[in-house]
């Protein structure tokens, strides 16, 4: 029993309150369902054959059409919210995201976090916080796995600061690491015409751009229904009054939704890239905002052959996604600044059938 | 076979219609699904964890996850919509409202009403219809049982008057009546981490008032969606031409959208107050319109032991919902009148462990 | 394997990509599950008892509630699109469409068309191509059989016209035709009070007038939600930054939406009209844009009995809907010319329970 007399409310965790090797059982879990994935469908219209069709999906090799990988990552993430970034002043990266296990409709997902990093800042008002966050399904086999480091306001600045600790994380997730959460596929049973897309995993090279063509714009009721799906809790997405008098006039769009908005749109040019496996890094340049319109291109880093498997092969993505701005010729950087039209950097590895 | 030259169309019931002891039949039976689950959730983005999540639902004692207690009277209120409240002037209260049992995804609701008070204004133009109203599963379980009084409009103003008969309602639900709607728990097993919340039913007192902190702000698209998925059809709720020319200027949502936002919201603060068990009575002070955001705090007016069950007890609660003004200070009357921002004025019982 | 130097996105089909006989199998498939029908009832708010219940649909000889007759329609319309009409300029027209199935949740739906017919046009920018389409469920049965013509740009103007062919195709499905998609019921089952209309197939006359009352607003939200729910991704429908420059100044609402709207509108004065059973033509006489209201009205231009089947009859129905103009006096033409108002011109079977 607590303290009666105790505020009731989660004030959330400041930067003096997290330990190092400190472990944190989030709440809510949550058993994510095929009305999720309807949901999903209607919010961002992905159209990869796996995730769409459980007739495809079994063909292949699935037990039935597997949850979109971004869906598991955002359901598990909204999880860390309360504990890891309510008083965060910026979500500053994610490292070594690995898609473990093929999650299907009606897995319950909770998600553990570890602190694994604390660096104060000179100005000792906030620190940087690196967690490891883990997401388990109901048998409590790891399903999702990835690094991020947040700025994390202190509550009382003269707090003292912590022993300084900064996790070395890989640049990239290695390709021994991809195949976890993709079974053993038959990829002659995989219909490319079915699947929308003549190109398999033979069919790119690394350096190759592709501009994804179409755009999307985004609505202040969608980015809101998708947050509250993962019961992501971060204010500035949902309280208008608020953020009216705050440093954008407007509510900021999770940037989880930019990812997933990017994916979809990836299908086209990437149609066979039917599994995220993982994720290395991530930027959400600028912020995103209800009514502009969403572009995204692509560039292959490079391709590699997965260990012991014949059936997939493996692309490193860049993909960019732009706000208001078509991507034709293929927007990134002017020197060391992002093209002021950037909102998502992301590097990541798919799966593709050979 | 009806006659064929009458009218097609629904022209709802208009007091005059109504008879003391009639029994009404209200179409259309409903099955809801997880389908429905994960749109309450992306509409409400609710965080209680039995009706979040299988496992821990069925941890403590559930089948499995149950139906949030509003999304079922949603669905049973908005049924009864096209033949009780079509030609309403006003919705004036509720009273006597018990969720009786758990109602789980794969249910088939329908409803039915009682006339069991009728009162004509002394303009003669309208009248009060007082109707108990009942929810059934599939089986011809009762599932919701609740009363609610509406002020309807007469088609003619000399038709005569009824027998005035306004019934007896009582001003609080028994606490011996609270535990119908919820299976014996293990109130052990009800993992608090996992929750979201430390605080158990020891530890509120009455008086106490918590400021549920957070606001989401409603967009059109989210309230129609949501009316729609309850097939409540009101007209206010969602023809712009119509209303764009009537009192508000605009479409009014549906007052239980509010009930469902406040109870959403109050999750931080009362994070274990799993299950709405009864409401005692519900009042809509104000009009919510799109745009505007919604805060929320809660008073807990008593507490109780249920009679027999060592494992919940209960919370009287006053939530008191508001538009565009947070709740720090637990705005809600002054002397007589609400203050102006005040929209809902709820009070309820809810369950939490022990 | 592909030419890893070809473009990796799709460019759709021009004009002269189509030859007569030509076959086309469509991505994506999709299996279409209760949390599509839960969606696609938060966003029409149909109250067809038989879709709605499992229960009021097991009562009457149905396995379970089907599918919304629509939903399929436009899930399988989705799937042609990148295919046949993604350099379409205009959508003429549909005919002969036919329901052959009930389709439950759980059904992966693809798609098939089949080139019936072409015609260049004498500026020799574009031509007219005619194509079957069919709907498959995961057995391989054909569950919907439509033609549709669209007006397609062709990439080069100097290309060859090909050989003129224009499909003879039926006014209107022939009343035989029409009982496939509908199990035969036990009409004595029906339940005219939960289905919400006491109106039988044998209260209809040809030349009824039924005005559905209610009105609609749509939010840019809600179409695109649906329109990404069916996997169609038709550009105009989503990319705001683009069409600000276009010929509206703003995103155009799929025409399938303004059909399920006025199908679910309908549901007032037709409440037992529980099948589509086809689709005869129809024709989205205007755009319609986000805020606008829809409403819509309903002629009777036929019954018809069903050869060998006693349970139920058919009603061939003119549906209209308009924007921002309510019906009761039942907007149509001015002589050649449609009503400014008049944005869907639908003709379609409907089956009544006798």
């Amino acid at each position: 029993m607590s303290d009666p007399s105790a505020a009731k409310t989660n004030p959330g965790n400041f930067f003096e309150d997290f330990r190092l090797g400190q472990e944190i059982r989030h709440a809510t879990p949550r058993t994510v369902t095929i009305g999720d994935v309807a949901l999903y469908q209607g919010l961002f219209g992905p159209r990869f054959a796996v995730q769409s069709s459980d007739t495809f999906a079994r063909a292949i090799g699935y037990r039935q059409a597997p949850l979109d990988e971004l869906l598991v990552f955002h359901v598990v993430f909204g999880k860390t919210v309360p504990d890891i970034s309510l008083n965060a002043v910026a979500n500053l990266g994610y490292a070594d995201c690995r898609f473990l296990k093929p999650v299907y409709p009606g897995a319950t997902l909770n998600a553990v976090s570890e602190v694994i990093g604390l660096r104060e800042n000179a100005n000792r008002k906030t620190g940087i916080v690196y967690v490891r966050s883990r997401g388990f399904d109901e048998a409590g086999e790891a399903v999702l796995d990835y690094v991020r480091w947040v700025m994390v306001r202190k509550r009382d600045e003269a707090a003292p600061a912590p022993a300084e600790k900064v996790p070395e994380l890989p640049k990239a997730v290695e390709p021994a690491q991809l195949g976890t959460g993709c079974p053993k596929i038959d990829a002659a049973a995989y219909d490319t015409v079915l699947a929308g897309s003549p190109h398999r995993f033979g069919d790119y090279r690394a350096g190759e751009k592709i501009d994804h063509v179409d755009g999307v714009t985004v609505e202040e009721a969608e980015h809101m229904i998708a947050t509250r799906l993962y019961q992501n809790t971060a204010r500035i997405h949902f309280n208008q009054f608020a953020e009216s008098m705050g440093r954008f006039g407007r509510r900021l769009i999770y940037g989880g939704h930019a990812i997933s908005l990017a994916r979809a749109l990836s299908f086209n040019g990437l149609g066979n890239a039917f599994h995220v496996a993982a994720i290395n890094g991530g930027r959400h340049v600028a912020p995103l905002f209800a009514g502009l319109t969403v572009f995204a291109w692509s560039e292959v880093l490079a391709t590699a052959e997965l260990p012991g498997r014949k059936d997939v092969g493996a692309l490193r993505l860049r993909t960019i996604a732009t706000k208001d701005r078509p991507c034709p010729d293929f927007p990134f950087k002017d020197g060391d600044d992002y093209d002021p039209a950037v909102i998502l950097d992301l590097d990541y590895w798919v799966l593709m059938p050979k």
